[in-house]
């Protein structure tokens, strides 16, 4: 019997990484996506395709939507500096500068796209609640809201089914997530999560995802395997 | 005091441009965006940044994301034929080719990540259930639910307030609509419907979004100022 397919949205950075084994490991045959979206860190493009080719995805896309057009965040404008040092207290206060306006929805729409396309009904995102930065396309309602606006915006309806976004992480801690990618075969030294990386692409260990990262593996016991500049 | 932004979904196509006329209308400052998304039909881009000029947009964006790499649709498929000289009947039959998978979840992403980023809380598409060509992405239970998932995707549910998807034609026959675009000063024959135009940019007149169009501008008795091939 054929496997079923599903779409993950693969950033490059460990959440998707592990949302990418999670999709594996559960025996879909994966079509992984990303996006060239005028991002700051666009080395995480380069860890992306690695990540993809670990996990012999089935085809990896990377599709070019250029985001800083607008700007409107830290990660696409270079007039808005990417926050760094701040304290647990700091990041619980609101949505950051780094949040990128819609990006979720807009990267979400791409992914039913293509999964209608190649007739796949699951997605794979790697949204969690617990280790992130407070943005809003991250949460439950969010992701439920979407689905039912994929079901009814697409073929799904007239056709009696619906799409299924997957969330694994959402509940999950970060060193909860890492044990878990651990478990999976993820070779996070592949994954990249800064933020703001150096011109050579090394992590600048200052910023929320620097932080997030690195306080998650050693809350999870596990060598971090990233290099910082 | 400052004039409401509103971003206006423009193609380039006859509903679209009336959907702005409306907007126009209303007083809201009006920021067009169309999409060079790989279509068959790219000549309606030109059409939509005439329309834009016409009706004194404070900006018009054109974003380039190209649906064409997946294709799925005779629109963004060169190997799917484009159907000519459908019957009514024909056309009521369920979802035909020239859908594209998730356009309209694909559109709205982008317009409420530009509305995010200017500060607009309310959105023009031209989408319509009653002369129209089937696509799920039209109809107005997806409309709504695209509206609560842009409010849980984006600052708006946590700062207290809504995106508002407007959609002025949803009830409209196409006779009514261009009668309205003609009373808010449309000029049509800026407009492009044809999904499958000559090299030289001319209607086919036998696709339905011709069809559609000709039997509109008949049915309301204007002269249709289309040039066909």
């Amino acid at each position: 019997m054929d496997r079923k397919k599903a779409v993950i949205l693969l950033s490059g950075g460990l959440d998707s990484a592990t949302a990418l084994a999670v999709a594996a490991d559960k025996g879909f045959a994966c079509y992984a996506l990303s996006f060239a979206y005028g991002q700051r860190h666009d080395v995480e493009i380069r860890a992306a395709e690695k990540i993809a080719a670990a996990f012999t995805c089935i085809e990896h896309r990377t599709v070019n939507i250029d985001l800083s057009q607008w700007g409107g965040s830290a990660l696409t404008s270079a007039d808005i500096d990417v926050p760094k040092d701040r304290t647990d207290g700091e990041m619980a206060e609101g949505i950051p500068v780094t949040y990128v306006p819609a990006r979720n929805t807009v990267f979400l729409s791409f992914a039913v796209a293509w999964a209608e396309v190649i007739g796949a009904k699951d997605i794979f995102i790697g949204v969690n609640s617990i280790d992130y930065s407070g943005y809003p396309d991250c949460r439950p309602e969010f992701i439920r809201a979407f689905e039912e606006c994929a079901r009814l915006g697409t073929k799904a309806a007239d056709e009696g089914w619906t799409f299924t976004i997957h969330t694994p992480l959402q509940k999950l801690g970060k060193e909860e997530i890492i044990k878990l990618g651990v478990s999976l075969g993820v070779n996070y030294s592949m994954t990249h999560s800064c933020y703001d990386p150096s011109p050579d692409g090394l992590a600048c260990g200052h910023c929320d995802s620097c932080e997030l990262r690195r306080k998650g593996f050693t809350e999870a016991g596990i060598p971090d395997p990233t290099i910082y500049a």
